[in-house]
Protein backbone atom coordinates (compact mmCIF):
# COMPACT_ATOMS: atom_id res chain seq x y z
CA UNK A 1 0.00 0.00 0.00
CA UNK A 2 2.90 2.39 -0.97
CA UNK A 3 4.43 4.94 -3.27
CA UNK A 4 7.07 4.49 -5.53
CA UNK A 5 9.04 7.64 -6.38
CA UNK A 6 11.04 7.59 -9.48
CA UNK A 7 13.67 10.54 -9.21
CA UNK A 8 14.86 12.63 -6.91
CA UNK A 9 15.24 16.14 -9.10
CA UNK A 10 14.14 19.29 -8.55
CA UNK A 11 10.22 18.26 -8.79
CA UNK A 12 10.91 14.63 -7.24
CA UNK A 13 12.46 15.91 -3.94
CA UNK A 14 9.61 18.78 -3.29
CA UNK A 15 7.02 15.93 -4.56
CA UNK A 16 8.61 13.66 -1.08
CA UNK A 17 9.03 16.51 0.94
CA UNK A 18 5.00 17.09 0.64
CA UNK A 19 4.07 13.43 0.75
CA UNK A 20 5.98 12.76 3.49
CA UNK A 21 3.52 12.86 6.16
CA UNK A 22 0.92 11.28 5.37
CA UNK A 23 2.14 8.23 2.77
CA UNK A 24 4.86 6.14 3.00
CA UNK A 25 7.06 5.68 0.04
CA UNK A 26 10.17 4.57 -2.25
CA UNK A 27 12.81 6.98 -4.23
CA UNK A 28 14.60 5.53 -6.81
CA UNK A 29 17.27 6.66 -7.65
CA UNK A 30 20.55 6.41 -9.50
CA UNK A 31 22.71 9.29 -9.15
CA UNK A 32 24.96 8.06 -6.05
CA UNK A 33 25.39 12.26 -5.15
CA UNK A 34 21.79 12.28 -5.26
CA UNK A 35 21.72 9.49 -3.08
CA UNK A 36 23.18 10.98 0.12
CA UNK A 37 20.80 13.80 -0.21
CA UNK A 38 18.42 11.33 0.39
CA UNK A 39 19.73 9.79 3.14
CA UNK A 40 20.31 12.73 4.98
CA UNK A 41 16.22 13.41 4.38
CA UNK A 42 15.91 9.65 6.54
CA UNK A 43 13.89 8.85 3.65
CA UNK A 44 13.26 4.88 1.74
CA UNK A 45 15.52 4.41 -1.40
CA UNK A 46 16.67 2.06 -3.76
CA UNK A 47 19.83 2.63 -5.61
CA UNK A 48 18.85 1.63 -9.34
CA UNK A 49 17.65 2.63 -12.71
CA UNK A 50 14.16 2.98 -12.74
CA UNK A 51 13.62 1.64 -16.10
CA UNK A 52 14.85 -1.05 -15.36
CA UNK A 53 12.29 -3.97 -14.55
CA UNK A 54 14.09 -5.83 -11.60
CA UNK A 55 14.39 -2.25 -10.12
CA UNK A 56 10.79 -1.97 -9.91
CA UNK A 57 9.92 -5.63 -8.96
CA UNK A 58 12.50 -4.90 -5.85
CA UNK A 59 10.53 -1.55 -4.68
CA UNK A 60 7.41 -3.87 -4.49
CA UNK A 61 5.30 -2.50 -7.99
CA UNK A 62 2.71 -5.65 -7.96
CA UNK A 63 1.72 -4.45 -3.99
CA UNK A 64 2.13 -0.68 -4.30
CA UNK A 65 -0.86 1.57 -4.53
CA UNK A 66 0.93 4.38 -7.03
CA UNK A 67 3.66 5.28 -8.82
CA UNK A 68 5.03 8.63 -9.45
CA UNK A 69 7.83 9.04 -12.37
CA UNK A 70 9.45 12.51 -12.73
CA UNK A 71 12.94 11.93 -14.15
CA UNK A 72 13.88 14.83 -16.44
CA UNK A 73 13.49 12.61 -19.41
CA UNK A 74 10.23 12.36 -21.29
CA UNK A 75 11.05 8.86 -22.71
CA UNK A 76 12.44 7.35 -19.45
CA UNK A 77 9.01 8.57 -18.02
CA UNK A 78 7.15 7.08 -20.93
CA UNK A 79 9.43 3.93 -20.42
CA UNK A 80 8.67 3.56 -16.88
CA UNK A 81 5.20 4.29 -16.99
CA UNK A 82 4.73 1.33 -19.28
CA UNK A 83 6.60 -1.21 -17.64
CA UNK A 84 4.43 -0.24 -14.73
CA UNK A 85 1.51 -0.77 -15.89
CA UNK A 86 2.42 -4.39 -17.50
CA UNK A 87 3.76 -5.50 -13.71
CA UNK A 88 0.37 -4.27 -12.23
CA UNK A 89 -2.82 -3.21 -13.82
CA UNK A 90 -4.26 -1.66 -10.59
CA UNK A 91 -1.57 0.89 -9.57
CA UNK A 92 -2.12 4.56 -9.82
CA UNK A 93 0.91 5.86 -12.00
CA UNK A 94 1.16 9.49 -12.62
CA UNK A 95 3.66 10.69 -14.78
CA UNK A 96 5.46 14.55 -15.91
CA UNK A 97 5.96 15.39 -18.99
CA UNK A 98 7.82 18.39 -20.12
CA UNK A 99 6.80 18.20 -23.78
CA UNK A 100 2.82 18.57 -24.56
CA UNK A 101 3.27 16.45 -27.40
CA UNK A 102 4.39 13.63 -24.64
CA UNK A 103 1.10 13.85 -22.47
CA UNK A 104 -0.64 11.37 -25.14
CA UNK A 105 1.87 8.73 -25.31
CA UNK A 106 2.12 9.13 -21.65
CA UNK A 107 -2.01 8.25 -21.36
CA UNK A 108 -1.60 5.75 -23.70
CA UNK A 109 1.16 3.99 -21.85
CA UNK A 110 -1.05 3.58 -18.76
CA UNK A 111 -0.70 6.71 -16.91
CA UNK A 112 -3.84 7.65 -14.66
CA UNK A 113 -2.97 11.36 -14.50
CA UNK A 114 -0.11 13.56 -16.44
CA UNK A 115 1.03 16.77 -15.34
CA UNK A 116 3.19 19.29 -17.37
CA UNK A 117 5.01 21.49 -14.70
CA UNK A 118 6.33 23.68 -17.07
CA UNK A 119 2.45 24.47 -18.09
CA UNK A 120 1.10 24.42 -14.60
CA UNK A 121 4.08 27.44 -13.63
CA UNK A 122 2.71 29.22 -16.86
CA UNK A 123 -0.91 29.29 -15.97
CA UNK A 124 -0.02 30.12 -12.04
CA UNK A 125 1.82 33.53 -13.30
CA UNK A 126 -0.74 34.06 -16.57
CA UNK A 127 -3.19 34.08 -13.46
CA UNK A 128 -0.95 36.41 -11.50
CA UNK A 129 -1.88 38.94 -14.08
CA UNK A 130 -5.35 38.51 -15.06
CA UNK A 131 -6.81 37.08 -11.49
CA UNK A 132 -4.21 38.82 -8.89
CA UNK A 133 -6.91 38.08 -6.00
CA UNK A 134 -8.01 34.80 -7.23
CA UNK A 135 -4.14 34.14 -6.95
CA UNK A 136 -3.77 35.28 -3.21
CA UNK A 137 -7.03 33.09 -2.56
CA UNK A 138 -5.37 29.76 -3.78
CA UNK A 139 -2.08 30.36 -2.38
CA UNK A 140 -4.00 31.50 1.09
CA UNK A 141 -6.03 28.32 0.65
CA UNK A 142 -3.88 25.35 -0.68
CA UNK A 143 -3.13 22.37 1.75
CA UNK A 144 0.47 22.66 1.88
CA UNK A 145 0.84 26.14 2.48
CA UNK A 146 -1.49 27.62 4.76
CA UNK A 147 -2.07 25.39 7.93
CA UNK A 148 -5.38 27.49 9.43
CA UNK A 149 -7.68 27.50 6.41
CA UNK A 150 -7.64 24.71 3.80
CA UNK A 151 -9.19 23.78 1.00
CA UNK A 152 -10.33 19.99 2.05
CA UNK A 153 -11.96 16.88 0.96
CA UNK A 154 -13.90 14.64 3.49
CA UNK A 155 -15.50 11.43 1.93
CA UNK A 156 -18.70 10.35 3.56
CA UNK A 157 -19.11 7.02 5.13
CA UNK A 158 -21.85 4.99 5.35
CA UNK A 159 -22.45 5.03 9.26
CA UNK A 160 -21.89 8.99 9.10
CA UNK A 161 -25.18 10.54 10.54
CA UNK A 162 -25.14 13.08 7.73
CA UNK A 163 -25.82 10.34 5.27
CA UNK A 164 -29.63 11.12 3.94
CA UNK A 165 -29.61 14.44 5.48
CA UNK A 166 -30.16 17.75 3.28
CA UNK A 167 -27.38 20.42 3.72
CA UNK A 168 -29.47 22.45 5.57
CA UNK A 169 -30.44 19.69 8.26
CA UNK A 170 -26.86 18.64 8.66
CA UNK A 171 -25.77 21.77 9.94
CA UNK A 172 -22.40 21.73 8.34
CA UNK A 173 -21.65 25.49 8.59
CA UNK A 174 -22.70 25.60 12.12
CA UNK A 175 -20.81 22.81 13.73
CA UNK A 176 -18.09 23.10 11.51
CA UNK A 177 -17.67 26.75 9.92
CA UNK A 178 -17.30 24.91 6.80
CA UNK A 179 -18.30 25.67 3.63
CA UNK A 180 -19.41 23.09 0.77
CA UNK A 181 -18.01 24.36 -2.45
CA UNK A 182 -18.73 20.88 -4.13
CA UNK A 183 -19.69 17.42 -4.17
CA UNK A 184 -17.75 14.93 -5.78
CA UNK A 185 -20.41 12.34 -6.35
CA UNK A 186 -19.10 8.21 -6.70
CA UNK A 187 -19.66 8.35 -9.84
CA UNK A 188 -17.48 11.22 -10.57
CA UNK A 189 -19.52 13.64 -11.46
CA UNK A 190 -18.88 17.49 -9.65
CA UNK A 191 -21.98 19.07 -8.03
CA UNK A 192 -20.95 22.75 -8.02
CA UNK A 193 -21.85 24.98 -5.55
CA UNK A 194 -24.77 22.35 -4.07
CA UNK A 195 -28.13 24.08 -2.97
CA UNK A 196 -29.33 23.46 0.68
CA UNK A 197 -31.20 20.98 -0.99
CA UNK A 198 -28.56 18.52 -1.51
CA UNK A 199 -29.48 15.00 0.46
CA UNK A 200 -26.07 14.08 1.18
CA UNK A 201 -25.51 10.30 -0.10
CA UNK A 202 -22.82 7.91 1.31
CA UNK A 203 -19.41 7.92 -1.18
CA UNK A 204 -19.75 11.96 -1.46
CA UNK A 205 -16.64 13.57 -1.22
CA UNK A 206 -17.49 16.99 0.02
CA UNK A 207 -14.80 19.73 -1.38
CA UNK A 208 -14.61 21.60 1.87
CA UNK A 209 -13.05 25.23 2.55
CA UNK A 210 -12.85 26.25 6.92
CA UNK A 211 -10.72 26.57 9.14
CA UNK A 212 -7.66 23.31 10.49
CA UNK A 213 -10.42 22.39 13.70
CA UNK A 214 -14.00 22.60 11.89
CA UNK A 215 -12.34 20.41 8.88
CA UNK A 216 -11.39 18.17 11.70
CA UNK A 217 -15.03 17.94 13.24
CA UNK A 218 -16.33 17.66 9.84
CA UNK A 219 -14.10 14.64 9.17
CA UNK A 220 -15.36 12.82 12.36
CA UNK A 221 -18.72 13.75 11.54
CA UNK A 222 -18.32 12.04 8.11
CA UNK A 223 -16.43 8.76 9.33
CA UNK A 224 -19.33 7.79 11.64
CA UNK A 225 -17.17 7.26 14.35
CA UNK A 226 -18.53 10.00 16.47
CA UNK B 1 -0.30 50.41 -19.98
CA UNK B 2 1.05 47.23 -21.49
CA UNK B 3 3.12 44.66 -20.75
CA UNK B 4 6.37 43.27 -21.39
CA UNK B 5 7.39 39.26 -21.22
CA UNK B 6 11.19 38.66 -21.53
CA UNK B 7 11.97 35.09 -23.01
CA UNK B 8 9.68 33.12 -25.06
CA UNK B 9 10.64 29.45 -23.88
CA UNK B 10 8.22 27.09 -22.42
CA UNK B 11 6.93 29.14 -19.92
CA UNK B 12 7.14 32.14 -22.04
CA UNK B 13 5.20 30.98 -25.00
CA UNK B 14 2.51 29.12 -22.80
CA UNK B 15 1.78 32.95 -20.61
CA UNK B 16 1.94 34.89 -24.01
CA UNK B 17 -0.74 32.56 -25.19
CA UNK B 18 -3.14 32.61 -21.76
CA UNK B 19 -2.78 36.38 -21.71
CA UNK B 20 -3.92 37.71 -25.13
CA UNK B 21 -7.10 38.34 -25.13
CA UNK B 22 -7.17 39.98 -22.23
CA UNK B 23 -3.90 41.76 -22.04
CA UNK B 24 -1.40 44.11 -24.22
CA UNK B 25 2.09 42.96 -24.15
CA UNK B 26 5.41 42.89 -26.14
CA UNK B 27 7.73 40.02 -25.73
CA UNK B 28 11.65 40.08 -26.06
CA UNK B 29 13.84 37.29 -27.11
CA UNK B 30 16.56 37.13 -29.12
CA UNK B 31 16.76 33.27 -30.87
CA UNK B 32 15.85 33.72 -34.44
CA UNK B 33 14.52 30.92 -34.84
CA UNK B 34 11.68 31.42 -31.60
CA UNK B 35 11.47 34.77 -33.22
CA UNK B 36 9.95 33.44 -36.35
CA UNK B 37 7.28 31.22 -34.18
CA UNK B 38 6.34 34.29 -32.52
CA UNK B 39 6.00 36.23 -35.57
CA UNK B 40 3.71 33.28 -36.66
CA UNK B 41 1.42 34.00 -33.89
CA UNK B 42 1.17 37.37 -34.76
CA UNK B 43 2.62 38.61 -31.29
CA UNK B 44 4.33 41.91 -31.22
CA UNK B 45 8.08 41.79 -30.43
CA UNK B 46 11.00 42.83 -30.50
CA UNK B 47 14.87 41.00 -31.04
CA UNK B 48 17.32 41.68 -29.07
CA UNK B 49 18.61 40.43 -24.94
CA UNK B 50 16.49 41.73 -22.54
CA UNK B 51 19.30 42.27 -20.30
CA UNK B 52 20.12 44.74 -21.80
CA UNK B 53 19.00 48.47 -20.97
CA UNK B 54 18.26 49.73 -24.35
CA UNK B 55 16.34 46.85 -25.13
CA UNK B 56 14.20 47.37 -22.34
CA UNK B 57 13.59 51.26 -23.12
CA UNK B 58 12.48 49.89 -26.70
CA UNK B 59 10.24 47.91 -25.19
CA UNK B 60 8.51 50.81 -23.40
CA UNK B 61 9.57 49.63 -19.67
CA UNK B 62 9.19 53.54 -18.82
CA UNK B 63 5.64 53.60 -19.14
CA UNK B 64 4.99 49.76 -19.11
CA UNK B 65 2.23 48.19 -16.96
CA UNK B 66 4.31 45.19 -16.17
CA UNK B 67 7.41 42.56 -16.81
CA UNK B 68 7.47 39.50 -16.73
CA UNK B 69 10.92 37.47 -17.03
CA UNK B 70 10.47 34.14 -18.02
CA UNK B 71 14.16 33.43 -18.71
CA UNK B 72 15.79 29.82 -18.19
CA UNK B 73 18.87 31.40 -16.63
CA UNK B 74 17.94 32.66 -13.03
CA UNK B 75 20.64 34.62 -13.82
CA UNK B 76 19.59 36.57 -16.14
CA UNK B 77 16.02 37.33 -14.27
CA UNK B 78 17.83 38.54 -11.21
CA UNK B 79 19.51 41.25 -13.65
CA UNK B 80 16.50 41.99 -15.60
CA UNK B 81 14.36 42.19 -13.06
CA UNK B 82 17.24 45.18 -11.23
CA UNK B 83 17.36 47.10 -14.59
CA UNK B 84 14.12 47.29 -14.82
CA UNK B 85 13.08 48.61 -11.43
CA UNK B 86 15.49 50.96 -11.88
CA UNK B 87 14.19 52.09 -15.47
CA UNK B 88 10.23 52.06 -13.81
CA UNK B 89 9.64 52.62 -10.15
CA UNK B 90 6.13 51.68 -10.25
CA UNK B 91 6.69 48.66 -12.76
CA UNK B 92 5.06 45.21 -11.62
CA UNK B 93 7.70 42.85 -11.60
CA UNK B 94 6.73 39.02 -12.26
CA UNK B 95 9.44 36.92 -12.49
CA UNK B 96 11.07 32.98 -12.85
CA UNK B 97 13.28 30.99 -10.45
CA UNK B 98 14.24 27.47 -10.92
CA UNK B 99 16.56 27.24 -7.82
CA UNK B 100 14.81 28.23 -4.72
CA UNK B 101 17.55 30.35 -3.00
CA UNK B 102 16.93 33.02 -6.36
CA UNK B 103 13.48 33.60 -4.60
CA UNK B 104 15.44 35.84 -2.02
CA UNK B 105 17.68 37.63 -4.59
CA UNK B 106 14.66 38.33 -7.14
CA UNK B 107 12.84 40.17 -4.05
CA UNK B 108 15.89 41.96 -3.18
CA UNK B 109 16.19 42.63 -6.84
CA UNK B 110 12.87 44.50 -7.23
CA UNK B 111 10.48 42.16 -8.16
CA UNK B 112 7.09 42.11 -6.84
CA UNK B 113 6.06 38.27 -7.28
CA UNK B 114 8.49 35.44 -7.96
CA UNK B 115 7.35 32.17 -9.04
CA UNK B 116 9.05 28.62 -8.95
CA UNK B 117 7.72 26.30 -11.70
CA UNK B 118 9.20 23.11 -10.57
CA UNK B 119 7.73 24.14 -7.20
CA UNK B 120 4.47 25.19 -8.34
CA UNK B 121 4.08 21.57 -10.93
CA UNK B 122 5.39 19.30 -7.48
CA UNK B 123 3.21 21.17 -5.31
CA UNK B 124 0.25 20.40 -7.38
CA UNK B 125 1.73 16.63 -8.44
CA UNK B 126 1.68 16.18 -4.57
CA UNK B 127 -2.04 17.61 -3.97
CA UNK B 128 -3.41 15.19 -6.69
CA UNK B 129 -1.86 12.05 -4.44
CA UNK B 130 -2.99 13.82 -0.56
CA UNK B 131 -6.22 15.52 -2.20
CA UNK B 132 -7.41 14.38 -5.05
CA UNK B 133 -10.76 15.37 -5.23
CA UNK B 134 -9.50 19.09 -4.72
CA UNK B 135 -7.15 18.71 -7.17
CA UNK B 136 -10.04 18.00 -9.91
CA UNK B 137 -12.02 20.55 -8.30
CA UNK B 138 -9.07 23.07 -9.08
CA UNK B 139 -8.66 21.62 -12.39
CA UNK B 140 -12.55 22.72 -13.06
CA UNK B 141 -12.74 25.96 -12.09
CA UNK B 142 -9.27 27.39 -12.66
CA UNK B 143 -10.18 30.31 -15.18
CA UNK B 144 -8.00 29.23 -18.42
CA UNK B 145 -9.20 25.63 -18.01
CA UNK B 146 -12.96 25.63 -17.62
CA UNK B 147 -14.68 28.47 -19.21
CA UNK B 148 -18.21 27.78 -17.64
CA UNK B 149 -17.77 27.26 -14.00
CA UNK B 150 -14.82 29.96 -12.70
CA UNK B 151 -13.28 31.34 -9.74
CA UNK B 152 -13.63 35.02 -10.77
CA UNK B 153 -12.41 38.68 -8.79
CA UNK B 154 -15.08 41.16 -8.57
CA UNK B 155 -14.57 44.61 -7.54
CA UNK B 156 -16.79 46.68 -5.74
CA UNK B 157 -16.99 50.29 -7.24
CA UNK B 158 -17.77 52.99 -5.11
CA UNK B 159 -21.36 53.98 -7.54
CA UNK B 160 -22.01 50.25 -6.89
CA UNK B 161 -25.96 49.44 -5.52
CA UNK B 162 -23.96 46.52 -3.29
CA UNK B 163 -22.23 48.80 -1.47
CA UNK B 164 -23.17 49.70 2.32
CA UNK B 165 -25.60 46.44 2.25
CA UNK B 166 -24.73 43.09 3.95
CA UNK B 167 -24.49 39.76 1.80
CA UNK B 168 -27.87 38.69 2.65
CA UNK B 169 -29.79 41.97 1.39
CA UNK B 170 -27.22 41.94 -1.57
CA UNK B 171 -28.80 39.17 -2.97
CA UNK B 172 -25.81 38.05 -4.78
CA UNK B 173 -26.81 34.61 -4.38
CA UNK B 174 -29.92 34.87 -5.97
CA UNK B 175 -29.43 37.50 -8.98
CA UNK B 176 -25.90 35.70 -9.51
CA UNK B 177 -26.06 31.94 -8.87
CA UNK B 178 -22.35 32.49 -7.64
CA UNK B 179 -20.96 32.11 -3.60
CA UNK B 180 -18.43 34.15 -2.15
CA UNK B 181 -15.61 32.38 -0.85
CA UNK B 182 -13.97 35.46 0.24
CA UNK B 183 -13.11 39.16 0.42
CA UNK B 184 -9.95 40.94 -0.24
CA UNK B 185 -10.27 44.28 1.67
CA UNK B 186 -8.32 47.11 -0.03
CA UNK B 187 -5.79 46.89 2.84
CA UNK B 188 -4.93 44.01 1.30
CA UNK B 189 -6.47 41.52 3.97
CA UNK B 190 -8.66 38.66 3.25
CA UNK B 191 -11.98 37.55 4.87
CA UNK B 192 -12.67 33.86 4.05
CA UNK B 193 -16.13 32.57 4.07
CA UNK B 194 -17.76 36.20 5.27
CA UNK B 195 -21.12 35.69 7.10
CA UNK B 196 -24.18 36.67 5.97
CA UNK B 197 -23.95 40.27 7.97
CA UNK B 198 -20.60 40.68 6.17
CA UNK B 199 -21.20 44.51 5.12
CA UNK B 200 -19.61 45.09 1.49
CA UNK B 201 -17.60 47.97 0.91
CA UNK B 202 -16.21 49.84 -1.82
CA UNK B 203 -13.12 48.63 -3.42
CA UNK B 204 -13.89 45.17 -1.69
CA UNK B 205 -12.81 42.57 -3.94
CA UNK B 206 -14.91 39.48 -4.19
CA UNK B 207 -13.25 35.99 -4.89
CA UNK B 208 -17.08 34.32 -6.23
CA UNK B 209 -17.12 30.92 -7.89
CA UNK B 210 -19.63 30.46 -10.25
CA UNK B 211 -20.93 30.46 -13.67
CA UNK B 212 -19.85 32.52 -16.51
CA UNK B 213 -23.55 34.57 -17.02
CA UNK B 214 -23.98 34.88 -13.50
CA UNK B 215 -20.33 36.31 -12.72
CA UNK B 216 -21.05 38.55 -15.49
CA UNK B 217 -24.24 39.81 -14.03
CA UNK B 218 -22.24 40.16 -10.97
CA UNK B 219 -19.67 42.48 -12.54
CA UNK B 220 -22.47 44.46 -14.07
CA UNK B 221 -23.98 45.03 -10.34
CA UNK B 222 -20.41 45.93 -9.04
CA UNK B 223 -19.41 48.21 -11.53
CA UNK B 224 -22.35 50.65 -10.66
CA UNK B 225 -23.16 50.96 -14.44
CA UNK B 226 -26.44 49.16 -14.01
CA1 LIG C 1 2.68 18.73 3.94
CA1 LIG D 1 -7.32 32.29 -21.95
Amino acid sequence: DHYIVCGYGRIGKHICNLIARELPFVVIENDPAVIEEIEAEGFLFIEGDATNEEVLIKAGIERARGLVTVLRSDADNVYITLTARSLNPRIFIMARADDEKVVKRLRQAGANKVFSPYLIGARRMALALLRPAVTDFLELTTPEINLELQLEEVRLCPKSSLVGKDLISSRIREISGAIILAVKKLSGDMVFNPPPQYVLESGDVLIALGERKGLARLEELASGKK
